[in-house]
């Protein structure tokens, strides 16, 4: 925040709590079930707009088409629709031909030039979208936008997410007054080399399209790119943002932290709700760690904790094996020094100094029992890198949903 | 092989069927449950020894001191002395004591300098081991080592392991005849970079120390680090590998495939083994990928696949979900090129030419029905190289397996 006067509260509503945004979440036929499969998001005038892409070599057919209509527009755009129940990747150029058609509808749904349309897909790998169907359910789609339509099209982008995912924050400042809202989805195949996940991010301020790209990619760093549910990178995670300037607030370089700020706030709520969301999730695992040479070595440590099995599943079994972490980070590739190596499990320190105390072990198997567990790891190399990730623990249940997900 | 002459036979026994080496697998009072926690592995006259250690940075005691005694004897031992039940890793200086005495005890035991004593401990980490009780332990086997004793031994190593894995083999060629055999154990906690496990090769061809570590490396590389169970790394991995030359076989550079074959044969059926009897496994995987730029691409895109618990859950379950195995394949950081790519489960190809075959998924989910599952993705890059791994399935009982380990 940039002086004193500023303030960020939280606001209901989500992708259409700032000014000037409308939303709609319907079922057009995809999803077999019935369930609302659907979602578009329309600015009632153009937005600056920015993407965080998967990095996957493995690319789906939307991103693709995303990432083209976003350069040709220059950064602007004014609809983003999104389906769930399909991924339309490894569809080949049919699945190409759908993608484009999907983005043009869009555009013809919001009134907008073709290049001002964003699309994004999320379900089953390699299977067909019907064009048709997305085509006739986004013209349908038009009717039921409202202002209120945030939670309907946070709904509609789920697939095995067990709820939605919204948030919603209002800043007071010198410069005036401003919402960013937003909705994500993501459940399995999270793992953050970018944002593996999908989410849309809006704000009324006015932002150009160049530090609206920056202000994101510094938030989803902090925040998807900090989650781990099971390791995976999907082929069609992107974050789109859309800024209207509908509030007058103008963001420049001067007032750059006030929208950083906000957007951190709602990406980091919609992505730990993402790993508390996560396949076969029963408790939120916060990774702190220290004494990294840099933040980067601290992270890569961090993000081999949040991605290890047998981490994930003492998590889950409530047992205080702390010298699952003391492997984990001694084979996470960054520099590690047991004899000064510290861990701690909620308040209980277990290991310091080369030696356990395990007579706390009860102490800390107290703290794992929670829904919401603190896990500390200083690597003793002395230097003050740090980082936090998030992740889930493993229990059967994600292996029962991934072992039976297409049956 | 070096020539026409040669062949190689699979024979009974294992680590103790080279001519000279006797070992022995004995309950000492490690495990509470009263089952076999100590090995035994004596060469009758002083071997040849080489070793391949754990690359992680938390190494434990035992791991210290076989790699000190190793340089100390110049590259020479007479006894390995391996307990389960606790891997003394994580204690700290008392625990850096115990491994010393028990290195002391193993030579004692056998009559040899205390250089030439290598040890070894599996188990849970940052328990200590009991000094007196390893030490009397080792005492008492010197009663049990036999000509027979290689299948105790095996057991003795046992940790959550469902069955021992031994292997032995005997070459015959021009340069006469020798065996080469060994015990492994490792169930979680497997992979491999580096042996990520426990493993003991014996031959009765004499072999200089450093031709020794040569071929034993060699070996290890496409056997012990070509697998995986859960990508976990552990402290206490390593491969010992003991030559006594009793046939009167010598190895030089000249002949020094006809050692590095029968090392990899044996090798690869002990991982394997390890991998068929992985924590909560049902099915061996074998991995093969092609078309990468190198060798070493090819391997780090077919380890991504091996650790990816996508993959593994759709193994576990059948699933022919062949867009997982392409959304890995996209992530592992290497090139990859998705209209080229193939993806093949068992014979059935499923994706080529940027399109999909979905009508063969169900001979696709035939082949997943079975015991072992062959699963090939080419990266379609038009490079040579090639590699493969082994891993298995992730089911449910691996997360029950490691959520109640200690408890």
């Amino acid at each position: 925040m940039t002086s004193a006067v500023t303030s960020m509260t939280a606001v209901d509503g989500s992708v259409s709590a700032p000014s000037g945004f409308r939303a709609a979440g319907i079922s057009c036929g995809i999803k077999k079930s019935g369930a609302s499969d659907l979602a578009l998001i329309v600015s009632d005038r153009p937005a600056s707009a920015a993407a965080v892409f998967t990095t996957n070599k493995a690319v789906a057919a939307p991103i693709l088409v995303s990432r083209a209509r976003l350069a040709a527009s220059g950064g602007r755009a004014r609809v983003v629709a999104i389906n769930s129940g399909c991924a339309n990747a490894c569809t080949g150029p049919e699945g190409m031909r759908t993608a484009e058609a999907m983005a043009d509808a869009a555009a013809r749904a919001a009134g907008a030039e073709p290049a001002q349309a964003l699309i994004a897909s999320t379900g089953v790998i390699g299977v067909a979208l019907n064009c048709d169907t997305v085509t006739a359910g986004i013209a349908a789609a038009v009717g039921a936008l409202a202002r209120d339509g945030g939670a309907a099209a946070a709904r509609a982008i789920m697939t095995t997410d067990p709820f939605p995912k919204e948030a919603a924050v209002e800043v007071t400042s010198p410069s005036g007054r401003f919402r960013v809202g937003g909705i994500a989805k993501g459940s399995g195949m999270i793992e953050p080399l970018m944002a593996t996940m999908l989410g849309v991010v809006t704000t009324d301020a006015a932002v150009p399209p160049a530090l609206l790209q920056r202000a994101l990619a510094a938030a989803v760093d902090v925040t998807f790119n900090a989650i781990s549910v099971d390791g995976e990178c999907s082929t069609n995670d992107c974050v789109f943002a859309l800024a209207n300037g509908e509030s007058g607030v103008s963001i420049t370089e001067a007032n750059l932290d006030l929208l950083t700020g906000a957007l951190r706030a709602v990406c980091e709520q919609l992505a730990v709700g993402i790993v508390r969301g996560g396949e076969g999730a029963t408790k939120l695992v916060t990774i702190d760690v220290t004494g990294g040479r840099t933040d980067a070595a601290a992270k890569k440590a961090a993000r081999a904790i949040a991605n290890s099995p047998l981490v994930k599943t003492a998590v889950h079994g409530a047992d205080p094996n702390w010298g699952r972490l003391v492997a984990v980070a001694g084979r996470a590739g960054v520099d590690f020094n047991l004899e000064r190596a510290r861990v701690q499990i909620g308040d209980v320190e277990l290991f310091a100094g080369g030696r356990p105390f395990d007579e706390r072990a009860p102490l800390a198997s107290d703290h794992l029992e929670k829904a919401e567990v603190s896990l500390r790891v200083d690597l003793g190399t002395g230097g003050a890198g740090a980082a936090r990730m998030w992740t889930c623990d493993l229990s059967a249940d994600y292996v029962k949903i991934n072992a039976e997900y297409r049956t």
